[in-house]
């Protein structure tokens, strides 16, 4: 069957024929049900809430982005992220300062604190995140992330 | 390398090393952002919210299940999922009973006005759903669902 015919007929399947367990957005939201809630208990313990871990996570990697900018990486909603970092900002975890062109704008710097509190949390990510993929060889987990980097980029607003 | 090599070699890289655009977690949680994101519109149009839809979507394949059930598989904690049921059987979207054999268990079936509802959202998931896998042959996605399948496998706490 041609790529165009499948996408047609699963067009007008519905979810109880497709099945859950063959239902991708399902499994997806189950995995990362699972993961949020295995890293709670290790966030809480540090103070952090989701959209806190969250915006550090991405600040470990690339410091010093706008804030409408970690909204997209972070997955936060901008009103949610704001609220998040005023209180990173008070912890000492994080700096916020106005952009230099543009007034409006604010970017975000992680503090040594904050990268102090991600990377205790980061042995916790990174096992759980080894824990999805147990028994998974090297090469099915190289094509499990290029499929999704390829889904990234049908559904993405954003070219980041 | 073998596969317990390469977790202790990962297990040792921080995030800055394995990059967001490679980390799975980072990976999915920008793609069922937008997935939910995108369905925002026509939920709200139909007075319903992401724990509304979810119960619906499990109960249009598999009816009747307990409360408890019905958490696990629509990846919503048992509070708010109760606050979204009572809400859902006032609009007489589902119906909810106690067990015949546990009385203190609550048994949730869709009604036809939530079969409907559902029905009337589907086309927008359906069509969300194909978005995501343009471009993506058959074979990968089948690879694809299967990688998500073995990982909801390794880390869900229950047997279904």
């Amino acid at each position: 069957m041609s790529d165009a015919k499948e996408l047609e007929s699963n067009n007008s399947m519905r979810l109880g024929e497709i099945g859950l367990n063959n239902f991708a957005p399902y499994l997806m939201n189950r995995i990362m049900g699972r993961y949020n809630v295995s890293l709670r208990e290790e966030m809480a313990a540090l103070g952090l809430t989701t959209p806190k871990m969250r915006a550090l996570a991405v600040l470990s990697v690339i410091d010093g982005i706008l804030l409408r900018e970690l909204a997209v990486f972070a997955v936060v909603e901008l009103s949610t992220l704001s609220r998040a970092l005023d209180a990173l900002e008070a912890d000492g975890l994080v700096r916020c300062q106005t952009d230099t062109s543009d007034g409006r704008a604010r970017r975000v710097c992680i503090a040594d604190a904050g990268r102090e509190a991600f990377d205790s949390l980061w042995p916790h990510m990174s096992e759980n995140y080894e824990r999805m993929f147990v028994g998974i060889e090297r090469e099915e987990r190289r094509a499990f992330v290029g499929t999704l980097q390829k889904m990234l980029a049908n559904i993405r607003k954003h070219d980041f």
